[in-house]
């Protein structure tokens, strides 16, 4: 039993090491720079294994990045303990300190979104989840009004706007951007819900 | 003289319905499916003709959508006869007004704005204006602090979220996104002012 199950251990943590490396290559290196027959050499594996693991060069910026926005989710996870909120704002500050840590890759994610239909799918569904998550927490009992929902979908615009310009500046304060998103969420979601109610 | 003049007109007018045929066809059509001999075909020109006009049907596209891209910067031009809060909102009218009569295009632009560097280049280019032009209004006599600048950033973000919704879902009033859109911007400019006080 222990040999079958080893093989599978070391297959999935190449795998793993493999996505970190096509992480960082992805952010250092020019997407069209990049052969895969110049990531195997960097992996120290040979082409032939590297495409056992990513049919293409597409696929594995593709499974990088997927990676990255699992990564992302999980620490974005609301905590169901805590106010609805303080939810959000621990959320997103998680949000901005993935950000930081992955400054280059957010860049290139967003920047880039259009490059392939994939990357689009993806952050097409990472923010359907977070406009969902946010839209749960602000009427728990029941659909959105539509104006809410455009106003959430604005914001998460919003975020990326702004996170991309505090990236390539790098001269405000992770916590006054904080407040800044926050504000603007408010801001946003009670005048959507003046413009339900004054309809 | 006349000859010259006239000749010149005629390849300016030419230019100008090739550009109106490719907007409307890079709407209806996959990009993938569009073909410069089809476009050629459409349009009751040959081929040549058309590769004369444009180099490839990237140009082509590319060229479509500078046409847009003018045309939007044009009708949102500030009214310096208005008060700065009422040329914002006049701008912010005429934005959606344009979005309105070209939701199809709009969509394409911004959901496959990363497939070309030079659809990226010219977002850039029109995001950039957009905002100087914004922070003119609101700090006219200074160089704007970086968190307004974070924050109008954030709020162009924010509108191409936002109208994008509205285009797709279509059950908001125009009247309502742009009383959203508008008090976004002032909570965020707020929010950011109040920032750039406490430090």
């Amino acid at each position: 039993m222990a040999g079958p199950a080893y093989t599978r251990l070391d297959v999935d943590e190449r795998r793993r090491r493999l996505l970190e490396l096509g992480a960082r290559l992805f952010t250092e290196h020019a997407y069209d720079e990049l052969s895969m027959a110049k990531i195997a050499k960097q992996a120290g594996i040979s082409k032939a294994l590297l495409y056992h693991y990513f049919p293409s060069k597409e696929a594995y910026f593709v499974a990088t990045l997927e990676e990255k926005a699992n990564e992302l989710q999980q620490r974005t996870e609301p905590d169901p303990s805590l106010e609805p909120m303080e939810q959000l704002s621990a959320s997103l500050d998680a949000y901005l300190g993935w950000i930081q840590e992955n400054a280059g890759s957010y860049d290139k994610l967003i920047r880039n979104a259009g490059a392939a239909p994939e990357v689009r799918a993806l952050l097409d569904r990472v923010r359907t989840t977070t406009a969902k998550r946010i839209l749960e927490g602000l009427s728990p009992n029941g659909a959105p009004s539509p104006v809410l929902r455009t106003a959430v979908r604005g914001w998460l615009g919003f975020m990326d706007g702004a996170c991309l310009d505090w990236v390539n500046h790098n001269d405000v304060e992770r916590e006054v951007l904080h407040g800044l998103l926050l504000s603007t969420l408010l801001a946003a979601v009670l005048a959507a819900g003046e413009a339900t109610t004054a309809t």
